[in-house]
């Protein structure tokens, strides 16, 4: 993979993005852009689309599935996974099966969280909910389906066990860790003495924060990173996590529903708590600059090899949907 | 464990049941009784206790969880993991994980199933439904959680790597199959040429039998089995899974909502296809008798310590509830 690739229209890419940035590291100047970071994005949906032809689901599963896991988005986790695993100097077909079931994982996450019982939106990535464009039972079962392929995806996939089992664990631990955060977020039953900033940190620690780290993580693993490494990209997962959501929640409140793709203004109207409620806009830009402050130098033990993943962290710092 | 324990009060324990069978096997004049046969499920709740101690999860997602997983229930699959590690001579510790898994995939399959956009049901297990006792959103997240946790189980609990993965991969995959059913079964998408024999067969090949299957094969796994003995059980499995369905229709039927601890007579209300509505009453009480039969067969190669298999099969087919 090249890393170091030509300027793309960064906007076409990454729609909504403000263009190419030129970046600056510890260690040299950057001239890595967006088209070049998401890279990644592509192999790994064809390795979904490939896993997903292999097994014989149900055609309106099979269609429910993908109309989820390979429409438009981001796939920022899966980048993360496939860059972390090449900070430790490794291969990009080795992060692949965990890049795929993260995403699965996180589409799941997304699929279920916009039901009517819990969210109940009906825009999602630019077109409608899951169970808009199918219904209720599909929607609530296809999410079930794409948790069961991520898992059924590491155990087959990953040919040396030891790995495939640490890669499982994560996955799974990082899984109930979003579902607990969708829990303090749909339903929160805190003790009384928790303020807000503390509700706040719990909730997203939990619900974005888990993902993102364990993306971090198991690129880390599948590199062949020793501890100090993993240590170091998990306070760099955890802090990108945390200013995904610090930024999420201040374009809810600055963004259009056109550029999200997702209903706009939707926390402030369910009366959530966000970083911009508990902080206010000022107090939340400073946080998301602070974060990643915090997930740059956890990177200064990683060379040029770091580098997507301090582009990434720059481009998501910035980021308009 | 002691496999030849003294005969209880069978009504009492696997309520409804007519009580003790005196079992002839094609070895040796049977004397387990259900209490007996039953031994294992004690050590599996407690095991999965133990387990949900060891996690902090949110209190209101745990105490759901705990509903749901530690209520009634006959705990028939991880029951055939321990007696299926058993048949190979394998140690019940060593049964315990995927027995507490398999069981965790179980419960959230029925929550989910129960939800008001799937098979709307308001009594389970003799008590109000998940979503009843608490809300929909909890049901949808709690039944996720138990998923995740079941993956998470095997991943950490499973020491011999290999073994683990295995583990992981048989779950995962029968978990598909599990959901591949419910979507056979609750949004049907036929070829027109398949006639309802084969649909029927279809939804219940995935949607129960690939669970208890599952049960078979992990256990079989626990206890060392080699390619032949891993064959007979999956057959022993796959027609206990099967006869376990026809019973079940065939109670749907003749049996009242008390009998039950559900809604009794669901199947005709909502037009589903049962075996008594496809083969008749009759038809159905003979095709338990040729997957019966099947299931015995299939465990002529297991000596003493396959007793507990064969009398749980011929227990499987008279029950009750």
């Amino acid at each position: 993979m090249t890393l170091l690739g030509a300027v793309y229209n960064c906007r076409a890419i990454w729609p909504g993005h403000a263009g190419h940035l030129p970046l600056m590291s510890n260690t040299a100047e950057r001239t890595l852009d967006l088209a070049t970071l998401r890279q990644p994005a592509a192999g790994v949906e064809g390795y979904v689309k490939q896993f997903l032809d292999g097994r014989s689901l149900p055609a309106n599963l099979d269609a429910a599935i993908r109309y989820s896991l390979l429409g438009a988005g981001k796939r920022l986790r899966p980048i993360l996974v496939v860059h972390a695993c090449g900070a430790l100097g490794g291969d990009v077909a080795a992060a692949l099966p965990p890049a795929a079931a993260i995403e699965m994982i996180h589409c799941f996450s997304l699929v279920h969280d916009d039901l009517p019982a819990m969210d109940d939106d009906d825009l999602r990535r630019g077109r409608p909910t899951l169970h808009r464009h199918t219904n209720e039972a599909m929607a609530i079962l296809a999410g079930d389906a794409m948790m069961g392929l991520a898992f059924e995806l590491i155990a087959t996939e990953v040919a040396d066990a030891q790995l495939a089992g640490r890669l499982s664990a994560e996955l799974a631990t990082a899984t109930n860790d979003m579902i607990a955060g969708q829990v303090y977020d749909t339903l929160p039953e805190f003790p009384e003495s928790t303020g807000p900033a503390d509700r706040l940190e719990t909730v997203h620690r939990h619900k974005t924060a888990a993902l993102i780290r364990c993306s971090c993580r198991m690129g880390a693993l599948c590199g062949g990173a020793d501890e100090g490494q993993l240590a170091a990209m998990t306070r760099y997962g955890e802090s990108v996590g945390l200013m995904f959501q610090v930024v999420d929640d201040l374009l809810d409140v600055t963004a259009t529903t056109e550029q999200l793709g997702k209903s706009a203004g939707k926390d402030a109207e369910q009366g959530k708590l966000t970083y911009p409620s508990v902080h206010g806009i000022e107090g939340s830009r400073e946080h998301v600059e602070r974060l990643e402050a915090a997930a740059l130098e956890a990177l200064s033990g990683f060379g040029d090899e770091g580098e997507p993943l301090r582009a990434l962290c720059e481009y998501m710092s910035v980021r308009t949907n």
